[in-house]
């Protein structure tokens, strides 16, 4: 692993806003999906996903979801239980309550916050079909009091297979049971208009390829959408304290995603710099995924070495990455100081998988330096909110001709009269104070 | 006013994405300010805006700030000052602290809470320049506690009027001193990639004409942006107890804002409807902006006569309007069953410019059906949050097997092993519990 002097580098990575003959797809599947329904929602899964099914075959049964259990170790179902029980524990303390603020003048102000009522996971088929994704989109849904979260995904290789019965598996244990076997653009737009088959929704979340990613952009406004994930990313910032071991492990757990991905390690010390490089090297050669990592190690990853731990935190909030790792002496006092940064995993137990899979906050975090100004997902994401306004008579009479100055000034004088009729019924008349 | 049967109406309009000229014309200014900095901003302000000016004059001073009070009315500022400290106290009231979750393990997790650094709030020239706009973008992004908060607006017309000093006002009230006089796709375009006068923020907010939400969906990921406005609406959910003078002149001042806007009656009374319906045509003949009130209840206004206040609010919710007005005997019971509405209005003394203009909570509100899944502005679009996890080596030796089960599942051995390197360190050997 190069270990670099200190110069500008930039988290950021191109975006992908696919080819023009991907959007063209795209948009002839969103509009036939819009007017022919489940007619179009079969065709498209037969030809892309290469499996004929009829509408009454679209959704998934109990039965299939009961014998999920049945095809995965108990050891899986354990895990996966436990990680769902802690990732419902760490939003439930996100859930906020409406509120009202009751004014000495009779007028009641106040904030109401429900839950959307519908919400369309996506979840991709294949290799990228990942349990702990299942539980990261839909527990904060559900927390946040969602009636009703369908699920949809692609039918399996030619038909064959069948769904993961680990996805389902994850789905039954984060409390989803309405689950449609299609993907591609043509699950986002049946999600987002509806079919025959499928009810539309108010917001799709879930990762997904370039398609899906383009039907989900297709589809915003109709429906809310979440943000599209770029590629993941790690800082490291540790000192001497810390093991080369360690520190290589995470960073490499970071580089095996994706041949895009950057693990990135910021240090104050030359002697912690170079033996984590040779750890690197030693770890690598035995992972699986070497390839993989070894590419994004090369063109994505970095040893900066810094003059202090307070210069390593200033290159970390220009970097905002999605991850960092403190792991110094007293990682807590530093806490404070970072402004720009999607997860804080903080010592040497604190490895980053332990926040992919099991801790309780959420895996899906802002990336490519937009932690900036966004924030993983949570319970917020779920819920929409209403200004409430119950202005009393007293409240009226009291600001009414402020009220007025103000509507004239922007030359809306009909707003000035929705107010001006009511206290001249009330036997007033604006005088102008 | 059309009274009509009850049918499938729908608040929706088209969305303006601009002409390809326009779309070509924003996208080379934004290149252009990206790569040239002030040199282009200057031009183009000298351009467009017919305007000459140096990089020193680009920054309104303290002095023309002090001289705005001067001119305009003392009961102007009484007005605004009384709005600023409303809106300031119902936000007040939204805040949210970080917080902690200590577990019997000795791990923490928690939530870090944290204002946007800098902030961006573009303010239209000539007659869209609202005071009241300014408060409701600012005073959120205040007591989000964000630090920087810096407003661009046009220089005036023909760089001979100036920036009008009621919005200088506004902004000095609402607490911004940090104002450039720059505006169109070259202010957004600044306040995205910075220039040596202006530096870069991270978010920008705030209404403007096509060009400037053409150059606001330009940078979106350089920076965040807030949500591109669609034409105004009000649903008023009225019975027999409502004065139908009351609740014409609320519709009207909704119908003055824009053709586009929407003003729906919806009410289980046909002799209601009837006599709102003469009135709101006895008041829009004395309206100064009756040809563009007319316009809108002509063609996007309606009274619909439903059954029952029940089916009335199913019309509603379907609608999903900005605006909800509810005028019936004991509207707060019907608060609950509201599922779809940006800001409700209760009672016959909560008229819609009470809310526009003055009680407290936000006037920016999502319009065009998408209060289903979206809210009024308020300080969670300010801040950002990450996530925060300390997890202790008790917890990592007794959670250790379960991530690398799940990780290895997934076929990340990267990850399980970063899990295993300390499992093992600490003189434990994964023994697949």
């Amino acid at each position: 692993m190069k270990i670099v002097p200190i110069q500008e580098f930039d988290l950021k990575r191109e975006v992908d806003y696919g080819t023009p003959e991907q959007n063209a797809t795209v948009k002839q599947i969103v509009r036939d999906i819009k007017v022919e329904g489940d007619a179009a929602l079969l065709r498209y899964t037969e030809k892309y996903d290469r499996t004929a099914l009829s509408s009454e075959q679209l959704r998934v049964t109990p039965e299939e979801l009961k014998a999920a259990y049945e095809r995965v170790e108990p050891s899986f179902v354990k895990a996966i239980t436990a990680a769902a029980s802690n990732i419902r524990s760490f939003h439930m303390r996100q859930k906020r309550n409406s509120w009202m603020d009751m004014q000495p003048d009779g007028s009641i102000l106040g904030q109401i916050i429900r839950p959307l009522k519908r919400v369309g996971v996506y979840v991709p088929g294949g290799k990228a079909a990942y349990p702990s994704s299942v539980l990261m989109n839909v527990i904060p849904a559900q927390v946040a009091g969602v009636p009703e979260i369908v699920m949809v995904t692609p039918p399996g290789t030619n038909g064959k297979e069948g769904i993961d019965p680990y996805i389902l598996v994850a789905a039954a244990e984060a409390g989803v049971n309405e689950i449609y076997r299609v993907g591609g653009a043509q699950a986002i737009a049946a999600l987002a208009y509806g079919t025959e088959s499928i009810a539309p929704v108010d917001k799709i979340c879930g990762p997904g390829n370039i398609y899906v990613a383009l039907a989900k952009r297709e589809v915003y406004g109709a429906v809310d959408i979440d943000s599209i994930a770029g590629p993941s990313e790690i800082v490291v910032l540790a000192d001497e304290s810390a093991d080369p071991a360690y520190v290589a492990a995470d960073l490499l757990s970071q580089a095996e995603h994706d041949e895009m991905a950057s693990a990135i390690l910021v240090t104050p010390s030359q002697a912690f710099a170079e033996a984590t490089s040779v750890e690197v090297a030693r770890q690598l050669a035995l992972l699986p995924r070497r390839d993989i990592a070894g590419a994004s190690i090369e063109n994505y990853g970095a040893i900066i070495v810094v003059e202090s731990i307070e210069e390593g935190i200033s290159v970390v909030n220009r970097l905002a990455p999605e991850h960092l790792e403190i792991v110094v002496e007293d990682p807590m006092s530093y806490v404070g100081s970072i402004e720009n940064a999607g997860a804080i995993f903080l010592g040497p137990y604190s490895s980053e998988p332990v926040g992919d899979y099991f801790a309780g906050p959420n895996h899906i975090i802002p990336t490519n330096g937009t932690a900036r100004f966004s924030s993983p997902v949570d319970v917020d994401d779920f819920i929409k909110k209403s200004s409430m306004i119950y202005y009393s008579k007293e409240a009226l009479l009291q600001n009414g001709a402020m009220i007025m100055e103000l509507a004239r000034h922007e030359g809306l004088e009909g707003h000035a009269r929705a107010i001006e009729v009511r206290l001249e019924k009330e036997g007033r008349v604006n005088n102008g104070q």
